[in-house]
């Protein structure tokens, strides 16, 4: 840790520094950022894809759990998911701090620098924001990405019978970690590799961007990423295309470690896989005969992909294989953790 | 009022159809708004200007004396004023709701309604947003803008010696406004139509959007919107060009029943109208020649455009006239309310 401010304004500043300094030489488009009434950029791409995200607390973290670099890290990596959802290359981020007086201006930097370090990695220039008090602390984090053309950008809505429901990466672990979080003798179960694994699933999640993007050119036709689990999203797929999906839960990879920890905890692994959350990968859909370039794309981005079912006539999802579970999206509620990332609007 | 909905889920998806409803047809450019990961547009403008703003609950205002309509009016108007000052075209928003769960659903449709409203009247697309819950209520918003080229937003970094300084409309009402909610009493000092205006003003600011763009077209070389005070903004113009800013308090137009409100409080009118904030006014550097057409021009937005000092050699701001202050922008904090807008990131 560097050196830390006294006074509010010094705090502030550091804060905004900290943030300016992460990606902004890598957005040559952004004329103006923060310090004026609004960013300044010139997009050569005409394509635009804007999303928001909040991280609150006693809400989506609780302080006693969650390293403020880990607040940081996540406020903007699932806002970043979002954009990897579409398929877009993510530009810039504005973040909107609430500061409780009670957060230590270290603590209040590392959230600072747990962004930061994910901005700059994605080549996301941070170009604006706000500080005010507020009685709890949150963030609330814009980003803005393009693609070249609007058409290129992959909705929600394009699943079609006959396509195939592919998914990059492993689930469970957000689930698996947030549990390892809260009553940390469950760790006590695992070997202490794994369970690192899973507690850096719930606190660090990574957005799959270059995934996202790898999804895109490979021609999804419809994609959205896992921040309220496999169930509530596949049915927001569903239902936005007007279709059914389903998904053979044996043919969905599962983080190491998740199955003996929901014994452990007396819970169904496939309630952690289906209704945990937060894991941020990608479901997609493609046609059937573009699945192995897609997957030879996301390996090069180092992320597998998997064939998880296929998109039929009717409307909903239905599960097979292990756990056997087959509700429409009501009937996950009653699974979720109660401190689920809230609902978009 | 419409009926209020039961569950949580039917209020999100009443206040996000309430939301949407606004504008909507306003925005061709916008190809998906909420219920996808992010919302797409297809832009022709190639100028992009955002910003986020932050209304947080004790902070910002109190439940007891703002009404839920006037707090979603103010946390877009807040927002809106960024783009004014930029003089760029409001397109889109994102709102993002922290929802307290002793707020009545029929108050956190009135502030949906209220947002909507302002939405509505300056053709802003609501595309997207977040309701999650929280201790306490607040709304983060973020706006998107444009131009059809980035080089025709207007900085705050470009006033230069010789420059004429002018002001839209009227100062100190906002101030005024907020100690009548505060103290009612106060009212009898004035008569009701006044202080109607005054908590209007506190309430349900006006975002000079108009306004922004034709001092842009009229060729303003900086522009900011007073949302901490003429001192505080004025001093943020003059240390971003490198220059002094000279202004004449004698010429700043005060609001009906400012000066009145202020004596029966103890205070002076000046310490309102330079450090009271939250006007929403655009304070702008032109050449001298403009003047004339510029003011022609916000007649015609609906708003008086007035010269209020001008542009020197030097740093800081140097007041004359009535009150006689002279500060740099520290010295204003103790003037400010301790309610003020917070830092900007």
């Amino acid at each position: 840790m560097a050196s830390v401010p006294r006074g509010e304004f010094e705090l502030i500043a550091a804060f905004r520094e900290r943030l300016d300094r992460a990606g902004a030489a890598a957005a040559p488009d952004l004329l103006v950022g923060s310090g004026d009434d609004a960013s300044v950029s010139e997009l050569t791409d005409r394509g635009l894809a804007v999303s928001v995200d909040a991280l609150v607390e006693d809400v989506h973290f609780r302080r006693a759990s969650f390293p403020p670099r880990s607040i940081g890290h996540k406020a903007l990596a699932a806002a970043l998911s979002d954009l990897a959802a579409m398929g877009a290359r993510p530009r810039h981020a504005y973040v909107q701090l609430g500061l409780p007086t009670d957060l230590d201006d270290a603590q209040c930097l590392e959230i600072a620098d747990g962004l930061a370090a994910l901005a700059a990695r994605h080549e996301v220039a941070v170009a604006g924001g706000d500080v005010t008090r507020a009685a709890i602390l949150f963030l609330a984090v814009t980003v803005v990405g393009s693609a070249p053309e609007a058409s290129e950008l992959v909705g929600r809505n394009g699943a079609r019978p006959g396509d195939l429901l592919v998914l990059s990466g492993e689930l469970g672990g957000a689930a698996a970690g947030l549990r390892l979080l809260e009553q940390p003798a469950l760790a006590d179960r695992l070997d202490s590799a794994t369970a690192s694994a899973l507690r850096a699933r719930q606190l660090e999640p990574e957005p799959r961007v270059d995934a996202g993007r790898a999804l895109a050119r490979a021609g999804a036709q419809a994609m959205i990423d896992l921040s309220d689990g496999l169930g509530a999203d596949a049915a927001h797929l569903a239902g936005a295309g007007g279709v059914e999906l389903r998904i053979d839960l044996d043919r969905v990879p599962v983080q190491a470690g998740v199955a003996e920890l929901a014994r452990a905890n007396g819970e169904q692994p496939a309630e952690l896989v289906v209704a945990g959350g937060e894991d941020y990968e990608l479901l997609a859909v493609l046609a059937g005969e573009a699945f192995e370039s897609a997957r030879a794309a996301l390996v090069e981005a180092g992320v597998d992909l998997s064939a998880i079912g296929e998109v039929t006539v009717g409307e909903g999802v239905a599960f097979s294989g292990s756990g056997g579970l087959r509700s429409p999206v009501a009937g996950f509620d009653q699974l979720r953790p109660p401190r689920g990332r809230g609902e978009r609007s």
